[in-house]
């Protein structure tokens, strides 16, 4: 029962200007053609190396360890707030956007005390302001932020605010869904006890695994915390560390995936050779959709090379169903969704694309406005 | 940035015997070779074609919603669990094998109040006890069991266990993570409130995700019962019901795979002509370990076509690792895991595979034990 897949024609599928998942390399995609067994040597093998590589990445040694887990980025960042934060710990969620919000609504389910400290969504969190917080509420053991917030695309300051956890001596967690392997974190530093990502951002993976790089020190104490079985991080991690083997069916051809994602990753010259192209992509875009006279949501500075989000032209000859329609028509996916705070819409620069397909995305761009009449972009 | 995926020598994977993850069929591989935008139309649309058919293959209809959970088919039985029985409510656990005591962990470790009712790996469930236990118990509001213990592969009488259950005026889950696809189940049946199975069993797609098949009325009793966000299936049917988009990033390429391989099933005959292969194949594996002078576990009339656990030989000069080990040179890779009770190993029926790779991985078998020197294989 063995033949040649049917003739893909992938070339021609749309290109993904989405914040993941997103467009990944042909090899990646590729690289999922095979069946693996779960528990066979090979694939063991595989996971470690996997693993291996996401440490390396995040800057950390021996006092960390990557723990794998199945599903979406989400999963993996309840996994770590329900395992890392223990029962009688308090966190302190730092919100200007939908991903801080739901790590606040997490807490809330999951029944772990909490607070959070709140910012329009163009404005990046305050270390000042948590310091004071922090100094405030003695309870509080645990902060949470948010490295890139997806919903606007602004960079938070993550060395800031972990300074200002450190001075007051507590932990911190940083998701780190949408920046990690294209910008710097240092997993390593003081006061982060972990940091959650996912295969299908900047690493271009295929989507269907999350994983923590956390602290040993953390994991080893937390023992009995998760509020329930799947997502306990600690029982992943104590179950790998014994034998190698996911605790329960891993998507082996997601993890494939990943581990072909990640050797291209480092021939690209790992995060600063990542980070260097979604650059150039998100110059590339910014730049073009201003010559076409649209705005930018964010200030510049605030501005992370992931995604980004642009005001909705006032003029009314724009429809936003048939902009996103005629877009996928000419061959580009842009963000469905919007922010709740304005009329916007986004586009991703991340994926496996180059200036040149930005190019080729802002020039589809202007002949779909042109095609609606749109006079004013702005 | 497109080019051809390197050429890939899959007909030389060696061959799953392993009860999922499994050998898939090159189209279903070949279908993960595009990106999907998750929020995009085309992939809702793909998304609500996988859940009718599977709809459809679990014999119900607008009673019942399929409700996809990323993960592995744990995730699925978890989220069923922590949604589908109230907090106030009381689980009774049918335990006859592994899967029984990870159900009676997973109630255990979100606080699910539960009992359990055991039998020894070879013995089904004894509906009579059942019946007893209930009438005994009425705090008891649900009754867990497994269709095919994957531990021992047994077969367990989920329409005789279904009548005690009704009889008592209790629901009842069925995990049917590796029977789902290949042996019936009436999941329209009452008092079946719900039904948890994963696309890497007997409906040979990657593993990623699992499903439950529920009871609209139980779903829509269920708000606010889980113990978490991700594996709330509650939350998680409701948003597909709104906008037919996973609420948290899907593993677009696991769907697409399992999209395909639905339609293999489908082009096969369904449970009927699935099932067929399967039985054809667990015939052929018995007969022809027999005829080696191997011993099966389970008497004939409990062995579901799934996976059959053999006997370890006592022939001294018999060594699993070596006997694992050779085989997967010859191109078989067989379970690694061993049953609790008994020296045993494991070899599995299910995957894109037919009598004449079952025959072919018994003459590997019948080369290695020679190699060994092994005389007497009971």
């Amino acid at each position: 029962m063995t033949a040649k897949p049917p003739a893909t024609p992938w070339t021609e599928d749309p290109i993904l200007l989405t914040p993941g998942p997103l467009t990944t390399s042909p090899g990646t995609k590729g690289a999922m053609l095979h069946d693996w067994g779960s528990r066979d040597p090979a694939f063991i093998e595989m996971t470690a190396r996997v693993c291996r590589r996401l440490l390396d990445l995040a800057g950390a040694g021996d006092a960390h360890a990557v723990v794998p887990i199945q599903g979406s980025g989400t999963f993996a960042v309840e996994a770590a707030i329900g395992t890392l934060v223990p029962r009688g710990g308090k966190a302190l969620v730092l919100i200007n956007g939908e991903y801080g919000r739901r790590i606040r609504h997490i807490c809330e389910i999951i029944g772990r005390d909490h607070d959070a400290l709140e910012w329009p969504e163009d404005t990046p969190p305050a270390p000042a302001e948590i310091a004071a917080k922090l100094e405030a509420d003695g309870a509080i053991s645990h902060v949470i932020a948010v490295h890139c917030e997806t919903t606007s695309g602004i960079l938070n300051p993550i060395p800031a605010i972990a300074r200002a956890v450190a001075g007051a001596g507590r932990r911190l967690l940083v998701d780190a869904m949408s920046s990690f392997g294209a910008l710097d974190l240092d997993c390593a530093a003081e006061p982060i006890d972990g940091v959650m990502a996912s295969a299908n951002k900047c690493l271009e993976g295929v989507p269907g695994i999350g994983f923590v790089v956390a602290r040993r020190r953390a994991l080893d104490a937390a023992a009995g915390n998760a509020p329930g079985l799947s997502l306990d991080l600690h029982d992943q991690w104590r179950a790998m560390e014994q034998s190698g083997q996911w605790r329960f069916t891993p998507p082996t051809h997601v993890v494939a995936g990943l581990d072909h994602a990640l050797a291209e990753h480092e021939a690209e010259g790992g995060i600063s050779g990542r980070g260097d192209r979604y650059r150039a992509n998100c110059r590339a875009l910014v730049g073009g959709m201003r010559a076409l006279g649209f705005k930018t949501y964010l200030a510049d500075d605030l501005q992370a090379p992931i995604i980004v989000t642009f005001h909705l032209p006032t003029d009314p000859s724009f429809d936003f169903e048939i902009f996103y329609g005629r877009l996928k028509d000419l061959g580009f996916i842009i963000y469905p969704g919007k922010l709740a705070a304005i009329p916007s819409f986004r586009i991703g620069c991340i994926g496996h694309i180059t200036e040149t397909e930005i190019k080729a995305a802002v020039a589809a761009v202007a002949t779909v406005i042109n095609e609606m009449g749109v006079k004013d972009c702005g």
